[in-house]
């Protein structure tokens, strides 16, 4: 393999990174190479708090240049959950001359080789961590997350997993050795000799189709995966949802430009309003890798009739808690409370179904009925957000009006146990702010199972009374496997419980939380250590990040001649 | 990871195997633990060569007996390329009670861990080893292979694909540790603690839809990484290849039982003359994984119809060898004509379109014309296959009656160069034995353009004339993009006309063996070694061997546990 003319540097400015996450990969412990605190940015090169916001506000209400070949128009489609205007105008791209151009970028970012392709990322990864001020509130102002959420989540989160999808792609590519002598022994005759040549060939042009909740952090791992891999990508993000994914687009371009490659290797595909260009996207026959976060309807589909694509989705499911008995009652609680409060609940990993059996739960201080936990977690909750401007801290701004009408609906579904509050956020008057809903519901009744067992995307969770762990047990089981799930979580002391809850997620394929009582949540992952989404039950066909999202993104070229 | 009763001791036994194999995909050497001459069976517990005719010779005309749950009946559907009559019935399944059955072997298969799923899968594999001779004559007279071919690409080399694919799954599998401390530093706080564990779970039900020509060579590599990979394997054969996939399914049953797992994990799901049974299997809601070697027809059919499970499919494509120049040109007129003889031409990977300049080919006597080059392959084919009786052991028998038209067809097609020879086979009278046509297409002219870019099955080659190398490289490019190529082959003493060739090769992803001249060709391919197929074009959608074709046959599930 050769490096192309500049990408030297690049690897040997990051080639240590790459290792450790490699070794990470491995180990499955900690690690990250991006700084989760906010005063952590502000020095060699990278932008401040104050330099962050001046560098996003700057974006707002101009045209967002990217120079793609074909840009026949502009579109600005964007509205801040905050309630402040975005106004920022993307280029509008003519895709039969765009793409050309994207996939004549192909042959020598191919040449350059797996290190090469590494280096290249893993430094656009380094540009986009030095500006995670400016990130945090392209995030904030797009998913409704709020400011310290976006931060770390849209930023060294979403970078900390892309960085993973790079050490995979090249792992997955460096298996095979670039050349091999190959000599079969014939007995008394002279043996075969061959020279063999290997290559790693990308598969094709690669789309992105980015979500409007975690842009940046749904988006990098298949980004990254696929350039990593060889291949051009395509971003087309949600149209409420541009500018982190146009922030990364443009810095992904420059990087590309100044070692010699071309900037075409990424490319943005804003829509106009209404314009819905994402399953003709899909069908074409050039595009040949599909990362897509989102509903389960239009993942359903692109799995279903994009079938000239390799397709990455992760879609809805409904998240489970099964709650038997716990040694930290208040532990859980709050642990609880935060999860189901965080960026309003709306997460593809936050719990909706809360299984508690109807005889109680046991706990250090004895059995607590079904009411006593229901009516303590709501307790939890308020007290957790009783204060407003901690609230508006955690809960950020309801992404889009759907998620505020669920809210408003959920009383019509059963008894409410704690009612959702509306808040006013001081710095931004024009944000819809709402605390979580809990509803109880009645496990055996069957009315109330199309309730529970359909997703309630947002802070709706529902209480559900079983008759018994084994009744947990079993809705756990129909539950992931009809609907599917990102994350289950359990508390128990009981031996056979866990064994049982387990069996469930091993059976199922579910990534399983046990007795999180802590400052961890089983809404959260970390990346080089957890996966997220198992990509075994209908909530997902992929996890991130694993062999089986980077193994398929290219193929491997054979030469082999007499030696 | 706990290992079953009796893993322990296949384990022990098998290790080494296991980690040369390992050893040998890393390194792309040449190894391999299955002999490839006749004489190295009889010893250390392996049929001989009259033990095997003997063992073949006690199927014929029986009821194959496999104590499957569900079987409702028999059916036999084989006929011998040979002429013989086989006679052999198998057990008719009702899926409604055979499939359940085998997803509940799962759990205790998961249990098992990677590593004693490999032992049990090495242990099928040596059994199989040791009655290579038994083998070799199921696939001669269910294929229509000669025998040596059939010991060889039916024996050893069938049994080092699976190996190959046991050992790919196995190293994916381990890549993911059991378990894992985390903690994240949290400044002057405690760090948040974890313990988390690993566990790879199959997907679910693997269905391996065989093929005829070669039952076990094609078919191993799935059966055993899916086996490996914690998924039970229904082996639905071809109905005129069935009795190769049996006697694998009987070893793998026996040998699942007797080290005390459900030998449900490996069954056979034989049809009924015309049944078809294919469809509705591929599509049912349990099989998750599905393997197949056949027609482009019905592989795209697979491929847009079963998206409920992983498909890996190879189909047919149009192989191509590009004739522009050689420093050896009797070398190259032999391996030419040993590849286009060998089992008459109905491999896969057996090269169609010769691709000739005009002009004439350089060598190392000087320039031979279109018209020499073509008749001194006819004559170099002619003397290979000059005596009756190698012809034969070279030859085989035509497997079907299709392919027998489609060699009488030939010569309307163009002007023939060698016109084909039937020969009879004083063994097997019954046999239909034929050697290559080969049949002169100008490459200029339109109605031609037909005939060269359809697969043609069979022993039909096309010598096509052709203006120039650039106008081979060309149409080498269009042929391997539109109809998908197993193999390419080119002779060139011309460095830029290689380098476009290997451009093409990279681009349109095919493999390429380059100016072959001695006893490797272009249709045979090694494991641990070469790929066969790349996946990447219309040819087949998978490689033979490589991560892609491992890692998504079973999913990570992550319990976690604050620590």
């Amino acid at each position: 393999m050769t490096a192309g003319p500049n990408a030297a540097e690049l690897i040997e400015k990051h080639r240590a990174t790459l290792d450790q996450a490699i070794e990470t990969i491995r180990s499955r412990a900690y690690w990250s190479p991006h700084p989760e605190h906010p005063k952590a940015y502000g020095e060699n090169g990278s932008l401040s708090a104050a330099e962050g916001k001046e560098a996003f506000d700057a974006l707002l209400g101009g045209r967002f240049e990217l120079d793609q070949p074909g840009t026949d128009g502009w579109s600005a489609t964007e509205s801040s959950p905050y309630g402040i205007t975005m106004g920022v105008e993307y280029p509008h791209a003519d895709l039969d001359v765009l793409l050309p151009a994207m996939r004549a970028a192909m042959p020598a970012w191919r040449e350059a080789g797996p290190e090469a392709r590494a280096a290249v990322c893993l430094e656009i990864l380094a540009r986009i961590s030095a500006r995670t001020h400016e990130f945090a509130h392209a995030v904030m102002h797009t998913s409704g997350q709020a400011f310290m959420m976006a931060l770390q989540a849209g930023g060294p989160h979403a970078q900390d997993r892309g960085l993973e999808a790079v050490a995979y792609a090249y792992m997955e590519q460096v298996r095979v050795p670039d050349a091999a002598d190959w000599s079969k022994p014939q007995g008394k005759r002279d043996p075969l000799n061959l020279r063999k040549h290997f290559t790693a060939v990308g598969r094709g042009l690669s789309l992105l189709i980015g979500c409007n909740t975690f842009p940046t952090w749904n988006g990098y791992p298949g980004l990254f995966a696929s350039l990593a891999t060889g291949n051009p990508v395509l971003v087309k993000p949600h149209p409420r949802a541009v500018l982190p994914l146009a922030l990364t687009v443009r810095i992904a371009r420059e990087v590309l430009a100044e070692h010699g490659f071309d900037p075409n290797l990424v490319a943005l595909a804003a829509e106009r309003e209404g314009e819905g260009i994402a399953k003709d996207l899909a069908t074409r026959p050039e595009v040949r890798i599909i990362d897509y976060t989102g509903s389960t309807e239009f993942g359903d589909w692109l799995e279903q009739h994009a079938t000239q694509a390799q397709v990455y989705t992760e879609k809805a499911g409904v998240n489970t808690v099964v709650i038997d008995s716990t040694d930290d009652y208040k532990g859980m609680l709050g642990n609880l409370a935060f999860s189901l409060s965080l960026y309003s609940g709306q997460m593809c990993t936050t719990p909706q179904n809360l299984l508690i059996p109807r005889g109680g739960v046991g706990t250090e201080d004895g059995e607590k009925s079904f009411d006593e936990v229901v009516g303590d977690l709501a307790g939890a909750v308020g007290k957790l957000l009783g204060d407003d401007a901690r609230a508006n801290a955690l809960l950020g701004a309801i992404v889009n009006p759907q998620v505020g009408q669920r809210i408003d609906a959920a009383g019509s579904l059963g008894e409410v146990a704690l009612p959702s509050r509306s808040l006013t956020n001081p710095d931004f008057p024009g944000a819809t702010v709402r605390t979580p809903v809990i509803v109880k519901l009645d496990g055996g009744k069957p009315e109330a199972e199309e309730t529970y067992l359909s997703e309630c995307f947002g802070p709706v969770s529902f209480a559900v009374a079983v008759d018994s762990a084994d009744e947990a047990v079993a809705l756990l089981r129909r539950t992931v496997r009809e609907k599917g799930a990102m994350t289950v979580g359990a508390y128990t002391t009981a031996e056979d419980v866990e064994r049982k809850i387990e069996d469930v997620c091993l059976e199922e394929c579910a990534q399983l939380s046990l007795n999180l009582t802590g400052g961890v949540y089983v809404n959260q992952t970390a990346a080089f250590s957890d996966f997220h989404g198992s990509g075994g039950n209908p909530a997902a066909n992929a996890a991130l990040c694993d062999g089986a999202f980077v193994s398929n993104r290219f193929r491997t070229v054979e030469v082999r001649r007499q030696a």
